[in-house]
């Protein structure tokens, strides 16, 4: 395949796509960066067509790019080559990807999800850490649920380090945005249980009922679930912690959770 | 508190604990980095004193910083105060822990291993990423796990990445290395179920006999579990994969696993 061929830095494409590392882009811009061919494709097979495309001269011949490449290009993106220079500098890495996508962000609004059309979702309060994020849509993926709903200020699940952790599941979860009163409100209606994380739970997490559709709400790194949060939930669980550690990583717990909600 | 003082990057200490971000000179000389005085505290407490100590001068004053100087100079170790400069370079971090400990590593030889002192052990087949190492350590010690043994060629769990994810359980956890036969001979006189996960198990992660002690087998981040470390276990499990994504982050995957062997 022969696009395009930009060598240079101070192409306005390949500007807009490197300052997509910044929050602040993102939210004006509402797009994100999905590296690598496979994640791409993940992308394209779901509905998601990049309104940029870049690609270094090692993957011009990959079927898979031409795919890509026609997807962009029917949706009236731009399909660009670019050096093995521009590619690690968008990425930041020395052995950047050779494919790079740029997507628009998708949020569902909080009153379109449909509570029953999964056994499971995950509610997250104002989560920290992007690595941790983006694992935890890979494991909502997996798991099959509905969805992950971000509660309150929280990380950018659309970052380069969120969509990288998600394996290309950032294409395959509806994630959705609410205030914590928001929360609080839709909540109401939920049909099934809602079952939050607390170290000081007397309840195992394997004893609760997780009738469905169950709602996983998961606290934060730092802090766990505050009272009015907690208080939001039909129970509340704990992880047996059993040695010195007074914690597990966030994905980790969460992962647990949804695992034991989907037995 | 007033220790000797340092400001040079020349010196040779400083220099010393930089060169601990090379494999190489921590397996000449059997050192780590454990950062923040949370974790130098946790190893204290847990008996092991550090070699080397450095602190900023904004962790001087510091009570428990105190505690770790006189647990350091009691075991012959040196302690130094040192820049904030000095600080960000030991740890390449722009904002640096205002402490920092040099330890001995540890592993214990597989057969001093005591099987029945814990209901659940974890073995890792060649693991890649030490972010992952890390949280998977911590884990372990959360759920009160006997030891993690690391078969094969493996990541380094004492490598600064993979100390930062394990949150101190780095200082609570055995940690144990064998190589295929090793552990394939070792594993032989196990006294309770070996449990691998595989994507193409037929059963059901839940539906496994955990007989105490259960030693589960996980594979690495890219292949899993090769046919002959499958053929090491009792039963092959899988956790069930019900969206697009065909596998799960193997830290998550691994506190799935221990978990629900020790419900």
């Amino acid at each position: 395949m022969t696009g395009r061929a930009v060598t240079s830095l101070s192409n306005p494409t390949v500007k807009a796509v490197r300052a997509l590392h910044l929050r602040k882009e993102r939210d004006e811009t509402g797009l994100f960066v999905a590296e690598g061919l496979k994640n791409v494709i993940e992308g394209v097979d779901t509905g998601h067509a990049p309104t940029i495309l870049l690609y270094g001269r090692d993957a011009a011949d990959h079927p898979l790019l031409r795919k890509a490449a026609q997807a962009t290009a029917a949706a009236g993106g731009e399909v660009i080559e670019v050096t093995q220079d521009i590619l690690a500098k968008v990425s930041r890495r020395d052995n950047p990807q050779a494919v790079v996508g740029v997507f628009q962000q998708v949020f569902r609004p909080l009153d379109t999800l449909e509570p029953l059309a999964a056994p499971c979702w995950v509610a997250l309060h104002r989560v920290r850490d992007p690595g941790n994020l983006g694992t935890i849509v890979r494991t909502a993926d997996a798991a099959g649920c509905g969805g992950v709903i971000l509660v309150g200020e929280c990380c950018d699940p659309y970052s380069v380090e969120a969509v990288r952790a998600t394996m290309g599941s950032i294409f395959a979860v509806p994630l959705t945005r609410a205030s914590e009163s928001e929360f609080a409100a839709w909540r109401e209606a939920w049909p099934g249980s809602v079952v939050g994380t607390l170290l000081s739970a007397p309840i195992d997490h394997r004893s609760a009922d997780y009738r469905k559709p169950a709602l996983i709400l998961m606290g934060n790194e730092q802090q766990g679930l505050p009272p009015e949060m907690a208080a939001l939930c039909d129970v509340n669980v704990k992880i047996p912690m059993r040695g010195r550690a007074d914690s597990l990583n966030l994905s980790v717990a969460t992962g647990i959770m949804i695992y034991a909600a989907t037995a």
